[in-house]
């Protein structure tokens, strides 16, 4: 963690104090504490200090673990496990202990904590900017090379899934399945054993993910479907990849969409217009730039293909229906972001860049790559070949 | 879901409605939802309708997906992607609209929307108990039936630890590992191989997780260690597997300890004292009996057997230093808690019952079981035998 940028970014606050009450699930929380409790714990960052209270049962290992200037457990506040109005007792004398009588919070941090120290006299003011995830958008070296870690993984299981994919027969006529219908030693290939076979891959490379996205024909149209059934020939099967290092926590993500077969010339001009999409885009990330301005670059090129965005009409549901990219790091979509009102990238910003393009009656298409900000323009990190057949 | 038993749960709240500002992420929001967005939406139960609110991107898969009487999408409200305000302007439209002036969100609900809500007129309480939990707890026929697959793919898991663990040969002089490292195919067997072993296997049976333990030696004396690092012969070693199915998104639960070669006296005296308090729990389970009933029969044989525990010493940091076990659902941890002030048992809470002893000097020891609570007892969800010494 930048302490500089923190407290850079935080100067502006008219509070005593920053609190977090979160789990590790909260990246804010894994960031400013460093320590992953599996259950919901305090952090308080005052004075340029970072107080950590936990349970009993993490104490010892928060105070091996945590990146924390103090570490106290519920029982140096004399708090028995159980009671809430206690528990609300013991987070208020946590925090007056360290000198503070006013606390900002971010948006998304826990009102039944802010309202309870509130009825205790301590002031809790809304940090609505989440300021600490702006500093987190500005990576370190050693940030970096933890995503571009999860990123390797992530290539290892793209390239399983396109071997799956590639290696399949089609079914014809004469076959159980219906025909057109991918084949893998006769069985049909569904979406969901492409994606086993991703999460398998991506376990052996010592990542985890809740969901990958391995989705065929209609569904690739709906761009969160996470595909189901069998895969066809002919179709476009879009695979997105979003992994999270089970040692460093930091994720990647990456899609390509294959197709087995022939597409269609449909197909084939999105593909090639989200390809020239993405270089457009690519072009377009320097420092000083906004996000609004590289999601303009991806949306020029549909427009001017005469597909729609949500630049043109806000209520399509067919086109570029989602924004060109996001920031990424402890949480697979954080700051920046690459859509209207995008906030100007910083050398050190990790981002996706993502366009795509949606119709149910013709499929989905969307090509991601990985990149991080650079001084004079960025870094892509990620190695794998953009080609629409599978091969 | 029991729509009778939420209006049942919810009827003494003074507010309009009930409203959620979260992902799938949260229990809650699933649970009222039915909703799998992977960003934050809106859910407002009000007059015994389900009202949701998501993104233009999410639109199509929630209107089909979603256990919901209207759902609705940000250009209904005239929304375009991007301003904070104009987002809690539509938030604060979207709630009038179903004739709602008054809200209760759950504790853990996002401050910056209650904040924002108050601003704009509406009032906002915090339903402290957290009612949607305990509306959760107490499971359908088809919930238990999720709960008990996700356990089978945990079992399968466990077995295939096992066979790992007991397979292992032991270090002696004359290898190239420190004597006493288990070895499989001549190198040390780690806690992150056997835990790789557990979550492929889990992925294989539709099951994900994010964390496991496999913690042995002085590791497994912190119940929170994840276990890192060779695993050794006469050492307890604690595997504790929690499953997420992937296509109902509940959880199992379960801890077994396991020895290779010969434990030490005082870890089989250990071993016997948790079964024995395993059974004791046990034992205590039943409708009306309380979760602080239930944890003082597995207290009370350590108690007897001159263990320290959490009611004997609040700052133990050895002996039995966890509560007796917690419900299970949607989340990992739920209601009720077996700990003191836990609440009352009713027909239909899933609740793991899990003592053990711990001490960086002897090690760790831990059993865990998963069962349902019946009209007459409970019934035990675990199949998985109960032996020290791995075979």
């Amino acid at each position: 963690m930048n302490r500089t940028r923190l407290d850079d970014r935080l100067a502006d606050l008219d509070t005593d104090g920053y609190l977090l009450d979160a789990s590790q699930e909260d990246a804010n929380q894994l960031y400013l504490s460093g320590f992953t409790g599996p259950d919901p714990f305090l952090t308080l960052y005052a004075d340029g200090e970072v107080h950590v209270l936990v349970s009993g049962l993490e104490y010892g290992r928060a105070t091996t673990e945590a990146a924390a200037d103090t570490v106290e457990r519920h029982a140096d506040y004399d708090y028995e496990y159980g009671g809430r109005e206690e528990r609300n007792d013991m987070y208020a004398e946590f925090v007056r202990d360290k000198g503070v009588e006013s606390v900002s919070m971010p948006p998304r941090g826990p009102v039944g904590t802010a309202d309870a120290l509130r009825e205790r006299g301590i002031e809790v003011a809304v940090d609505a900017d989440d300021r600490l995830q702006a500093v987190r958008a500005v990576k370190t070296d050693e940030e970096i090379d933890a995503i571009r870690d999860a990123q390797e993984a992530n290539e290892a299981a793209m390239r399983a899934a396109e071997e799956l994919i590639a290696g399949a027969d089609v079914a014809g006529e004469d076959d159980d399945a219906e025909a057109g219908v991918l084949l893998r030693d006769g069985e049909p290939l569904t979406s969901e054993r492409v994606t086993e076979e991703i999460e398998v891959t991506l376990l052996r490379h010592g990542c985890a993910l809740d969901e990958t996205i391995v989705a065929g024909g209609a569904q690739a149209a709906d761009p969160h479907d996470r595909g189901s059934g069998p895969l066809r020939a002919n179709e476009a099967i879009i695979v997105d990849i979003f992994p999270r290092s089970k040692a460093t926590k930091y994720n990647a993500d990456m899609t390509r969409t294959f197709c087995v077969g022939e597409p269609s010339d449909a197909l084939r001009e999105w593909y090639d217009l989200t390809e020239r999409a993405l270089e457009a885009a690519l072009d377009a990330v320097e420092p000083g730039a906004t996000g609004e301005e590289v999601h303009a670059a991806a949306c020029e090129v549909y427009e001017e293909a005469g597909e729609p965005t949500f630049r043109t009409d806000p209520e399509t549901e067919t086109g570029f229906i989602h924004s060109t990219g996001h920031g990424i790091g402890l949480d697979v979509h954080e700051s920046p972001r690459l859509a209207s009102g995008g906030e100007e990238l910083e050398p050190g910003h990790v981002i996706t860049v993502e366009p795509g393009l949606y119709d149910p009656a013709v499929g989905g298409v969307r090509i991601e790559d990985l990149v991080v900000v650079t001084e004079d323009g960025y870094e892509n990190l990620t190695d794998y070949p953009i080609e629409f057949v599978a091969e």
